[in-house]
């Protein structure tokens, strides 16, 4: 199935200008669809995640399947996806509700049905300082379940849940993401486990604290599938659309590649070098320097697979392959599978859009670059 | 000198949107300054390469203190410094001019001075077919000086060079980039003497061949104030121009900040996490994940001299600090210096400009993303 991806002749490899990105919408629409229907069979909502593909056209494909709204990770994709009409977003991020952000996330809780996520006595009561006499947001409480990033341990949730009830803010639940389970491909069933346990304890805690919990939302691609148990009412995945071989290899496949990997960089080859191997004009700048510690290199180059790619720098890949195995001409174009999508969709403005062996489309990546 | 930056009252650091990118104009000009007074004393050409800032702001800078014309990585970049008026343009790169390219590059050519890469028969061949009865480009042979990146070895430069003026092509010089001196801050005088020995041997092929180089050009910022010496005739540093951790650590400075770092990440901290420490909201996504392996963690945090990025996901940095140092409070607005600053400027859509303790001007990245 992944051999699909080696049909050059059939989209015209030769006339892309590389480098550039390829989605085959047939596979994004297999992900989407594969997603979607798992999460109903368990009856968990899916918001998947749209820092992933920072895509209108993505997003209302994830909608058209069943999702009930979007994640996202900072107040300007939320005003992208609003201003597309997306009227249901949560921002699971500790918003920190101050200067211009207030203004901006009143406008946007008067505009959609908004979420935003707060990890901090600081930022409850800056929240509700922006929407006083505003139309407000809901707010869910952010737990750290074994991810070492930001959150509360889960046993605080409920105070801090109180405090911000006390305060007058809409407090719907409790949300984490269970980023461990990037760690090693050992430790994702473990990760999942984590992820339920701190919010059914997190849970437990608000109810404790007299506020009863609406939503309990888990959220990563690695474990979304095993952790969409109760308690927990909705999982946030955001990487499965595209897949990438990070996603692939913590799923099983040591290969890095399957039919789930809906995106691949074009690249040329454009050198080889005076000291062996090869070089693709895919370098940092649209691959990143993203390798997970259990990776080598930094991609697939698919139809080479003793090829590894063990340097990028700004716009030259540098692949080595072994003594006697075939490398690619210069001026060959290359399929490479990144090692995480998320940062390579954000460095480009629009994807080529392939499907059934042709172009078909271009997706504009509407909220490239909006960290803001 | 550095704490320049940590004056936050002076330029009103709260009204940010973080994360955000900050240039100090008049870091900017000294560093231009600096550079073009050393190459005019020595008197070798200065083509920086635009790369690094992809801006026509800065490029027009460069020019007025001196600069000859441009280096550029891409046919894109090309197209936007030309379009915006600069007229003399080197793609520093292994450019394979077939499929659009060809006829982009054509276009260019007729519109600007442009000279080009070149490293292979290929390359050379395809360069001659897209070129054939049109305004030809300048050919600059690329060596590999010990970077074991693109580039033939010095003594294949006549053999390349002869081919190229057999099919017509006028066969400017030699060109490398001691990447090499990157790899670690002992390593910099002598891969500066490795890129002059290797010109010198590629230089004196080519007259072995019959083809006198009029250009002799050395690139990067580590080694460009070493290696501008007989008989190199024009250097291409990039980074010199806004600085970064890792060019200031590389010059010496174990701090990773001195007067020379125009650039930094405004970023506001979000969060306290569970588990001692703070969060920023900069992160891969306008950080990167580049780190040389003689740095610790992913920038320098001004004004938090213990604290280590020890993390950095899609939109959290993840900072470590001893237990008993004072961290920053949630909303305080904290200033980064990134490792590397290419990759960042190239997330940017714009950068906010600051001069005398004032916000005085944005600089748009005209050439953001323009990696084909």
């Amino acid at each position: 199935m992944a051999d699909a991806w080696l049909d050059g002749s059939a989209w015209a490899r030769a006339a892309l200008e590389t480098p550039v990105v390829l989605v085959d919408v047939d596979r994004v629409d297999a992900n989407i669809s594969r997603m979607a229907t798992f999460m109903r069979q368990r009856g968990v909502a899916l918001r998947p995640h749209a820092k992933t593909h920072k895509s209108l056209a993505v997003a209302r494909r994830q909608l058209a399947a069943g999702a009930v709204g979007l994640t996202v990770a900072t107040v300007g994709e939320a005003e992208v996806f609003a201003a597309g009409g997306i009227e249901d977003l949560f921002i699971a991020y500790p918003v920190i509700a101050v200067g211009a952000r207030s203004e901006r996330l009143r406008r946007l809780a008067s505009t959609c049905r908004l979420s935003v996520g707060v990890d901090s006595i600081t930022g409850v009561e800056a929240l509700a300082a922006a929407f006083r006499g505003a139309t407000p947001a809901r707010v869910l409480i952010e737990i750290d379940s074994g991810g070492a990033r930001s959150g509360v341990l889960p046993e605080m949730a409920g105070t801090l849940a109180g405090q911000a009830a006390v305060l007058g803010l809409d407090v719907a639940g409790v949300f984490t993401h269970a980023g461990q389970g990037y760690a090693d491909p050992a430790r994702r069933a473990a990760a999942a486990d984590e992820e339920v346990d701190g919010l059914a304890r997190a849970a437990e805690a608000m109810r404790t604290a007299g506020i009863e919990p609406t939503i309990i939302s888990a959220g990563s691609t690695p474990t979304a599938v095993l952790s969409a148990r109760d308690p927990v009412t909705e999982e946030r995945p955001g990487t499965y659309v595209y897949g990438d071989r990070q996603q692939t290899v913590l799923a099983g496949e040591p290969a890095g590649v399957d039919a789930s990997v809906a995106l691949v960089v074009a690249a040329t080859v454009v050198s080889h070098g005076a000291r062996g191997g090869f070089l693709v004009d895919a370098g940092a700048k649209i691959l990143t320097k993203d390798v997970a510690p259990y990776l080598a290199g930094h991609g697939v180059v698919l139809g080479y697979p003793d090829a590894v790619l063990t340097r990028v720098n700004d716009h030259h890949g540098i692949a080595e392959i072994p003594a006697g195995a075939t490398r690619p001409a210069i001026g060959e174009i290359v399929l490479i599978v990144p090692n995480h999508v998320c940062p390579v969709v954000n460095l480009v403005d629009e994807l080529v859009v392939v499907s059934g062996g042709r172009v078909v489309d271009r997706w504009p990546v509407d909220a490239r670059g909006r960290n803001s």
